[in-house]
């Protein structure tokens, strides 16, 4: 941590500061310019000296973090060795490219058997579908709950595809254990840190999103809730943000992938359904992903998105999924990823 | 809901969505314009009409929702009587303006009963403290849990002042009602949407803060939540937004208030503390939030805010903590507000 | 125009509406629905009834435009036909893929060349290179001026390439017709009216940039001033838009390219530089870009970085741009783009 | 500026970065600290410190400037005495609080000569009006010009008050100088920097609008351009910015008021007429303004609002601007400010 001095502090408030650093344990350097005179706070002790309030001492300008406040999910923790997330010999990260793919919501065994079978047809390595749907209007449908983790099981056993589903309420994890290969978080959840604590501790591999409005360090912050209860398989999504824009729902922030990719050794995966809303956007935006080097896309298909009971209008046609499936393993392929097609 | 066609739609696209009004149970008005063709559908049927992903359809060219999606927290449904809370004959809403004051977390009985003292002799009605603080770092200080609350409780019996505290996880809500007399809701709860329903269910009155990206329509919606459960005293809270100004830590958006009052009944609170993040901007957020016509705020005093555990910068200053409500307050009563200030 | 009447709205409201939405010149129709009212103005008086200012009218409870603003550069307009710009037979759009790339900054004759034939030989049809800088600092290096248009002046003849090159100042349109075949307009002018017009009226070909903060529909307004003077050739550019998010300069928006496809007949070039400014981010976003559809990229190299006047950091290496550009029209070309490349 | 090293950076890397420091005319200062290894570059020649680009260098993880770049117009510059401006003995900054009020747009001798009687008799000190329109549709009203102008010099013979009306294009500053007390810089051509330029060299005060994206910092940066060519008089004006929210036009940001008393010795002016679109809530947001210590107002007001030719819903209808005033100009002396009121 660096304390900025104001121009003209003087050495009573300079020795202040200094002071006050020793006092929560580091030891200070000072550094006088020919303007200003910066201070830094050096030892094990940072977040004391965050905690000492120093921005508002006599005489200091602004403080400046040095040290990045995230651990175990930076990529130096494992010096700059990639992690690979493998659920039934199925790999995501690491150089290994992999489609999520499935319905938005869990409608019906109908529904998600046909659904199933065309993410198969397509090579898809892992399916998703929501049991629990986190909706804006308390007005909507929530999801099937229960029954629709139930259906989750069967179509699990039918296809072997690993399942990826969303868990919102920690008093449901007990039930989402029961089928999920992988636990997704949503956007709206991404700081519910107790339920990231308890995904920590069941110690399985969990999708993270971002939320609406989180900066790249607060996503690996919220990473770090679960890697700290020593659960190491966490996917980074990209989702969209929120900005000014009002002729999409969200603003895909593909730069967010070669970014994280030097912060991070967790894998990257894109999420294009949401923030395009409409299909007619989702491929363009699925192969920018792939081109932009994600590890990953978790996108939503539905046999008959024209019925869908939620998100239709977003969901790719099953019928057209397979060529959907193609176009972007090619590209991913083009940039050097090694792809994960299951062969039916 | 109007469907708004393209310039050339063909009579079979026309007919195909009207068709599909139809079927969804809604009336379809056809208006034919000079360029463009509109569809009214109209009936009881929107969600439904919505759910029908009309957008995509040949020949639209995009969906305008007319109704508001929120209604219980309408003004319109309270044919414009606003609400005012009240809790041991203390009142804030409907013309009665009050502060909200205490420290950001409860650090020990001494500092607690300190700044109980100095609320008290402010004149302040409400009493807040946390006992759960969701933290962005999993490495910082999460709060004294149990221990907070039982501090409060005495906090409580000895000063007389009811308690607004914060509850983060659903599984504490017994706890937390056993002291709480106002269960806040934190910006990065506000979407949690079984947490809503569960205090929704307690019938105990709520604080909620508006999401760091949450726009008034989605905290509008959120209320929901806990009003369709019968739990009508909701205060609504706005604390700062995200924006792209690196200045400070959140954009505190005052415009919020007199737009608010126009759409709900509910009483609308500001929090200029955490946007500020330094005390020396809450005094001028707080005089313009009050002028602004908010309907309270609530603010963090510490008696010793350098020796504080967390968010000690943005505290007011115990012992300069009268000086400050009385200046708020003078200028709430200017703006034609009744002040509930209670005398020692 | 559709106007939405308050529930409860009486007959004298809707009545006062009609009239003066007929007095505006327009025709009105009444929709009647369960809840609410839908007033519908129709006719060639759009912009009449909006200056009406019928949001205020008693009753009234919001207004909803229903045409677009835009209409030159709509895709209707072309009845869904695309823009393909032409320039020494070097082509861009309509299918077409192009490279834009050169210096941020003219520095010197030595400098200016060398990247010239660094472009020249990967291909490049388009050499790019600014004599005026807008700069946030007034003291930073402000572009070398008219020296700096002599300059790429004698490049252009050198090397064969049309060149692109920013205006600021209306007043210097003269001495940047001499040399620029395509006049870039920078984000922090997207909405510099005056300049846009005299562009308009020069007919030479424009690369618009949106701004910092310009939503597509600005954008498309912007582009207007400059073909309502009978000036059809502007491509429009994707820079990055400014978002909560510190972690880089800019949000790369790439979902605005196919969104815009949809609403413009107008070519779509992305700049990659600006929002990552480092050049290990230009890369993977240029990637993207090509994979979302974009028509062209614009993109900074310099033969020497380290020793860039200006942004620097975020120049691709001269003697790898070869590598850069063969990797970005693959990508371009496997979505099914038409690549325009000089052989040497 | 503040090189800080990446963990395990070579002592090779850190020698190197030291060389390029001292190579750029600084002096070098290494901080050897238990993680990480930071540099400061101390000296007058921060600039070309920050040209040399060391962000990528190896070894480096990151670059933090230390000195603000703003100089004329920080509060140290003038050794934190408040620049008061005064034009015909009317005053505004520095203590004393001014209205600056009058029609949008002059539409016609009579409007604008009836919005002067209005403002006058309200005691408001300083009188606006445009000429020039910046429009975001070259469809709309772009002003009356130089017509405009001559009305406006015609208003301020009769009524006294001093002149504040807009400058679009730097080829009208002649004409606009004819007349105008203050030059206004709208929000889209805050960064039109040889427009600030020619400001800066006419000596004529000016009001310099916050661009709808820009920063505190990039404000500052634009009043230096006007600054630097010996014009103190620059007044900045805060008049919303863009953000997510659709529920108004622009989100007031009044948090900047005293956060720029902080950084600048410049008069803060804010605009509340164009955030809030609509008048009725342009007198909450004006109170709020003045409470958090504004040192001026510009706001709209029209005799007719409803045949407006622009912006009418925003402007204070004229017969009620006297009780606007005095409600404004009451909360301003609340809070110290002396009032700038002129007797009529």
């Amino acid at each position: 941590m660096m304390i900025v001095m104001k121009e003209g502090a003087s050495e009573e408030q300079i020795q202040a500061v200094v002071d006050r650093i020793e006092k929560a344990g580091a030891n200070a350097h000072v550094s006088r310019g020919q303007f200003v005179t910066v201070i830094g706070a050096v030892g094990d002790a940072d977040s004391q000296v965050h905690e000492a309030g120093l921005e508002l001492a006599d005489g200091v300008d602004h403080v400046v973090p040095i040290m990045k406040p995230y651990k175990l999910s930076s990529l130096q923790f494992k010096k700059g060795e990639r992690t690979t997330i493998e659920i039934d010999g199925r790999k995501l990260g690491g150089g290994v490219f992999s489609l999520i793919a499935g319905p938005c919501t869990v409608e019906s065994r109908d529904q998600l058997f046909k659904s199933g079978e065309q993410c198969r047809a397509a090579g898809v390595p892992f399916f998703r579908g929501g049991a629990y749907k986190p909706r804006t209007s308390p007005y909507s449908f929530q999801g099937l709950g229960v029954e629709g983790l139930r259906l989750l099981k069967e179509a699990k056993e039918e296809f072997g595809m690993p399942i990826v589903t969303e868990l919102m309420d920690v008093r449901d994890i007990d039930d989402v254990l029961e089928v999920a290969d992988v636990i997704q978080v949503g956007a709206r959840n991404m700081q519910n840190y107790n339920l990231l604590t308890e995904i920590g501790r069941s110690g399985r591999p969990a999708l993270l999103k971002r939320g609406l409005s989180a900066t790249i360090e607060e996503l690996l912050m919220a990473s770090e809730y679960i890697l700290k209860e020593g659960n190491q398989d966490v996917m980074l999504c990209e989702r969209g943000i929120r900005t000014f824009e009002p002729g999409y729902r969200f603003t895909l922030d593909l730069l967010a992938i070669p970014v994280l990719q030097q912060l991070t050794h967790l894998p990257i995966v894109v999420d294009p359904s949401h923030a395009a809303g409409r299909r007619d956007l989702v491929l363009p935006m699925s192969l920018a992903a792939a081109a932009a080097g994600a590890d990953g896309i978790i996108v939503e298909t539905h046999p008959d998105p024209e019925n869908a009971v939620c998100d239709g209008p977003q969901a790719i046609v099953g019928s057209e999924f397979g060529d959907y499936a193609s176009q972007v393993n090619r590209v991913a392929e083009m940039v050097g990823k090694q792809l994960e097609v299951i062969s039916a």
